[in-house]
């Protein structure tokens, strides 16, 4: 059997935590690693066979598609399953991601395997593997992002008194089927006061003049996501807007001046809100800073207050600072950046040419 | 505080299970009892209040749409929260549903509580609820069912040899636009032997002749989704497929002849499973009977070998027998039906004439 490097780094884990097999559930993380779409499949990996677990509607098709690892169709149940590969491979000790098991399904493993298997808490391992990009991932982003970028100009120009945000979603869903892509979530298309949610959800409000547009978008390149935010202004800005939108703009600056290999993703996130304590602004930013993106928008490292991650060469994550005003607007930069040998590189649109 | 029907009948379920307080995760059942839709949120039912938690993002935009509903914003995270809430509210014994809530998630609960909430098993109390629709729900149901018919109409007409699978899954995503609505999933559509997978992915295959195209649509109409599987066949069918298209037909038929208000899931799927046996395909029938249809496209009840559910008055689910022979070619034909007082409505295009 040849496995890919991610399932060797899986097993290298596995053997380092002194486990016999880990089980995978995540969506995200079975294509990764099995590099092929899961739906109510499960990933075992023993340090033998790794085994993909799925039913009669996708064994067909799994059977066509995965190379190196062995599809089994289950007949009642995933767990039950699960723990007939786990006896047969004499599973001891089973690591499980506590965050992607309910406790329904962990009730029920420990039943079925006569409580011969322990359950051992062994979380995100496959997260820090798919936080650092292989060059290949990378280079989906950037077409990601060229897209994204690309959709930005569409709607530039596309913006007046008088559309809809509704119409701006239209073009942007005319611009991705145009593309062959898909967005990476739905859009956020928030004008005036909708831009004071830093979620808002898209009305049919029309804009107007002398007031910002908040767009948040972002592209599904075959499998990969980008995750841009931009302000859009119909008139010449007030200058009590242009002042708090240089300030956000400069909050982010100061993220980019420290975000490099070895930082604590909540210092840089501390670094932005300090920054922005200056001005009284602090309370106004409700958010976290950011999250790495990849195969799903939102992703490890998370830079939060409360994120324990340390940032390494090759993550990608967003740096998105935002201030919002209740009633009157809300104001976000969002930009994705490349964690470089000695800092960050912020993506941007020449770098192909 | 006025709480709706859905709400009270939540409290009445609590207060039968001696619980203080009900958890509930799930975002679909959150935005079934708060009639808003949630991200990140929780929703603790306390005899006293109901509150909705949830962070920043979301707050200000929460605040504006709940009724009777107490809206919260976290600081830390949902879990110390939802303790916070439930030390005030002097919880003792807090129901939750164990397949909703992670391992990580009720170890937590747990240590955040000192232990001095007891987490009791609470599952299923709001997919019961949501299984039985209301007249408005139905409402909504038809008209996303109409819309489903609309749109095969639609692609019936646009079928012809040398059209692909992605250009007919063009023209349906320009129908639903046209019509203001959302696919309630990826639709299937898997001409000649494609429609031997069960749940095969889009690809540029051209239809041909003498062979049939299987398609599963399902349209969302203001949350509320219908769920069809029809076959297509572009040419005068071969004896040999019109016989396993039939048997396929009446199999279904079997069902609709049994389904009625107290009849088990389980028992309804047997009955087209033996019919299938007759004719030695029941080991070609490799995926349930059908399931509960409404905000999610699948929701209680299950009908399968494996439900323990009871059909009830009210309740809407598919009946989808399907055969599929791997190489060749595969039939599925999927149908939703209403359970009435006596037995059941199929859904028809000409309820509202």
């Amino acid at each position: 059997m040849t496995l890919t490097s991610r399932l060797r780094k899986v097993i290298a884990t596995m053997h380092l935590l002194d486990l016999d097999a880990i089980l995978i559930k995540d969506e995200t993380d079975i294509r990764y690693l099995s590099e092929y779409p899961a739906h109510d499949a499960w990933l075992l990996v023993t340090s033998r066979q790794v085994f993909y677990i799925t039913d009669g509607r996708y064994i067909e098709e799994v059977k066509k598609s995965l190379r190196g690892i062995t599809p089994v169709q289950f007949k009642r149940s995933l767990s039950e399953e699960v723990v007939t590969c786990c006896i047969r491979a004499r599973v001891r000790r089973l690591g499980v991601d506590e965050r992607h098991i309910s406790v329904e399904q962990y009730k029920r493993l420990k039943v079925l395997s006569r409580k011969n298997i322990s359950l051992v808490k062994c979380n995100g391992c496959v997260d820090e593997l798919r936080a650092v990009k292989e060059p290949g991932e990378l280079k989906l982003m950037r077409q990601a992002f060229d897209l994204n970028l690309k959709a930005y100009r569409v709607i530039k120009s596309f913006l007046k008194p008088g559309v809809s945000e509704i119409d701006i979603l239209h073009r942007l869903e005319a611009f991705i089927r145009k593309e062959g892509v898909a967005f990476a979530f739905d859009p956020i298309i928030a004008s005036g006061p909708n831009s004071a949610y830093p979620h808002a959800r898209v009305t049919g409000r029309r804009l107007c003049r002398k007031e910002p547009v908040l767009i948040d978008l972002g592209i599904d390149y075959k499998g990969y996501k980008s995750d841009l935010t931009r302000m859009f202004f119909l008139d010449t800005m007030p200058t009590s807007y242009r002042d708090v939108l240089t300030i956000v703009r400069d909050a982010q600056e100061e993220a980019f001046k420290v975000i490099r290999p070895g930082i604590m993703a909540r210092d840089v996130d501390a670094v932005v809100r300090n920054y922005l304590k200056k001005y009284g602004l602090e309370e106004r930013f409700t958010h976290s800073l950011g999250h790495g993106v990849g195969l799903d928008v939102h992703e490890a490292p998370r830079l939060s207050v409360m994120s324990d991650a340390v940032l390494k060469e090759n993550m990608v994550c967003t740096v998105e600072p935002g201030v919002y005003f209740p009633g009157k607007y809300g104001i976000r930069l969002e930009e994705m950046v490349l964690i470089t040998p000695k800092g960050c590189e912020v993506f941007c649109g020449d770098h192909d040419q």
